[in-house]
């Protein structure tokens, strides 16, 4: 009587229906397509021992995948192995692919993976967006959006659906950018401005920058906090492989916790917040530069060349950064804390005063926080892998549509 | 294409195994357990209908859980209703009990739970633990079990297992409590103190104070934040209906979040935290009285009696919890708080500045906070249900052992 004592009734989110016949074979569909994208290329007689089903009941959710263009198979194996020579299986490097878009401050982000989760078309747009109206930077975005699949349909991809970062909380409905400062948006529905016929998922850059660090990462563990900044801070907390999510959605916000109670006002309504401190308008101030042009670039331009007041506007930072993830660590026990985006670039300055803040604060060994290898990349390739996981997690949607 | 992008693959944990026919036989016997649990007194055909099952199937779980006594009938529905009279089945009041309980600074408490939720034995011995060492603390406990096991098997009872809340870090094997600041114990197994038969589970008594308000508190939200109080300050977040552990199990730590970082250190290694401001110790020495004797009694004597240092000093407290709690929502985004142990009884002093400060600091309406009804008795509460949900959650490994 162990961990089970506190998990859920069986019965909970994604276990909502009776278990029916139907419902294990989408299921067992499911581990297929893992085990082959985690494994393969293997045999059908691998894919049975992995899962733990019998080879001929692998044999015809196999076939089934096969037909809906998901895996392939690669030819019989090389000679020289004992019994049968079995057909290696992989995943499909043609069929669905998974848009990903991103809405930066400062630029657009188009690309297309396919299931082996590699990048195969990719379209990018520099220039601010600050203060643009939604209309036209969506029209500049769509225009990517056509050019990205205009070349992955010549490649053999059909897009299985578009998922959008944006700096800015995104309601639950995954459709709506509630609020977007940094844009200047306010409660803007991406699915009705974009015209796009597949799935729309749209959701918080800092979110995907999350689940790229727990997909794609390098060694990265199943619960960890992501820390990223764009001009503010944003946060993903990922527990037992999954984002939290919050009530609304809005979980992760790291950036508006207080670090000093009384210091300046933010602009989410309270004081102190760590956004004040480590967000990169607030750097450059404290630094005394202009918060415009290529912002982290020069941070670290300046902090290489050995700038006194960049290195102490650094170091500032990544003490707030460190009072504020002393917090986050107390509340949710992470197995490690993950830089990402910016804050990856700047790191070498930030991490000593940091570092030194968690361990001054905690009893005992300190939570470990490692460099993202992803940087400003994490929320695009999130966003595209987040379309090939829903594939892999429920292939038969796939194969009803195809 | 919206939240099933974000499910974890579907073998996560407690789907480690993949589908057959015996886990879905455990499943569903689960499932009804848990829809009479919820909504007895059903017939079969009720019950069949609920959880989308045919009759025929709903029987022979019914007829299993009957024949291990976890589920009994009541006789035939009354006449009038159209149709064959249907049996009304009710969840056991015999058969299986939860034990739990409780090591507190300063008392011990046991109590038995069946299956329906009623308490049907309980005991207490008052007197400080701290300082003392284990050993004489668990056999005085142990006595208490004795006490209450005798008495619940008069009424046909059998311990299922036995669920101790201590105030202090659990290690992960569920057994062995780390640290425990207030008893000054470390590392200390009451696996091996405690001679009982039954399948032991050890928990912070914040997380079990946590899970009792998920189960039996008045519409508590399924994501909330639970805050409690005995000498420090305890957390426990319940994410979607469970509770979040962390990676180590240390994960709820909100008294060691720091509210004004240079403040007075902490004995966590930290500097300001939570605990040295709303911890009841800080709160007496705030308002100029000796930590001892009843000290929740005390101090809300005083504040009903209108002493204005004690009511400064909660007024005070409330305003660090709510710069700790901003930071907890902004990063967890519950749908509610709730304030449990000692802080229930103090609520009406605390809770004017809390919810200003809260207030404050948030942009848009703040995370409502609300008082549990449990008060003191959430973490025996919660441990007994522990073992009476583990019941729940998986009938068949009971009906095994029976």
């Amino acid at each position: 009587m162990t961990a089970p004592l506190h998990e859920a009734h069986p019965a909970g989110p994604g276990r909502a229906l009776p278990d029916t016949q139907q419902g294990m074979r989408r299921r067992n569909l499911a581990r297929v397509m893992h085990t082959v994208s985690a494994e393969g290329p293997l045999s059908r007689a691998a894919v049975a021992s992995r899962i733990g089903l019998t080879r001929a009941a692998v044999s015809t959710l196999v076939d089934e995948l096969i037909r809906s263009g998901l895996l392939e198979e690669l030819g019989p194996e090389r000679p020289g192995r004992v019994g049968r020579p079995g057909s290696a299986l992989a995943v499909s490097g043609r069929g669905p692919a998974g848009l990903g878009a991103e809405v930066g401050v400062d630029h657009l982000a188009v690309c297309a993976v396919d299931l082996r989760g590699e990048v195969r078309a990719r379209a990018v747009r520099h220039g601010t967006n600050r203060g643009r109206s939604p209309g036209p930077v969506v029209e500049d975005l769509t225009g990517l959006v056509r050019q990205v699949v205009a070349e992955a349909e010549q490649e053999g991809l059909a897009p299985a659906g578009l998922a959008v970062a944006v700096p800015g909380l995104v309601a639950g409905d995954a459709r709506t950018v509630v609020r977007a400062p940094n844009l200047g948006w306010q409660d803007v529905d991406l699915g009705t401005l974009l015209p796009v016929e597949y799935p729309l998922l749209v959701d918080n850059e800092a979110n995907f920058g999350g689940l790229a660090e727990l997909w794609l990462g390098d060694g990265t563990p199943r619960d960890f906090l992501h820390v990223s900044a764009e001009i503010g801070i944003g946060g993903a907390v990922v527990v037992d492989g999954r984002l939290l999510r919050g009530t609304r959605g809005f979980a992760g916000e790291l950036g508006h916790v207080p670090v000093w109670p009384d210091g300046p006002e933010c602009g989410c309504g309270g004081r102190g917040c760590l956004e004040q401190y480590a967000g990169e308008e607030a750097v450059l101030r404290a630094a005394g530069l202009e918060p415009d042009g290529d912002r982290v670039g020069r941070l670290a331009g300046r902090a290489a060349d050995g700038d006194a007041d960049v290195r102490r506007a650094l170091r500032d930072a990544g003490e707030a950064l460190g009072i504020a993830l002393t917090g986050a660590v107390n509340l949710l026990d992470p197995e490690g804390v993950v830089l990402g985006g910016a804050l990856a670039g700047l790191a070498p300055w930030l991490l000593p005063s940091l570092r030194a803040e968690l361990a001054r604060r905690t009893a005992g060994p300190a939570c470990p926080v490692s460099v993202s290898r992803l940087g400003p990349e994490g929320p695009l390739l999130g966003a595209a892998h987040s379309v090939v996981r829903a594939v892999l997690d429920d292939p038969a949607a796939v194969a009803a549509r195809g």
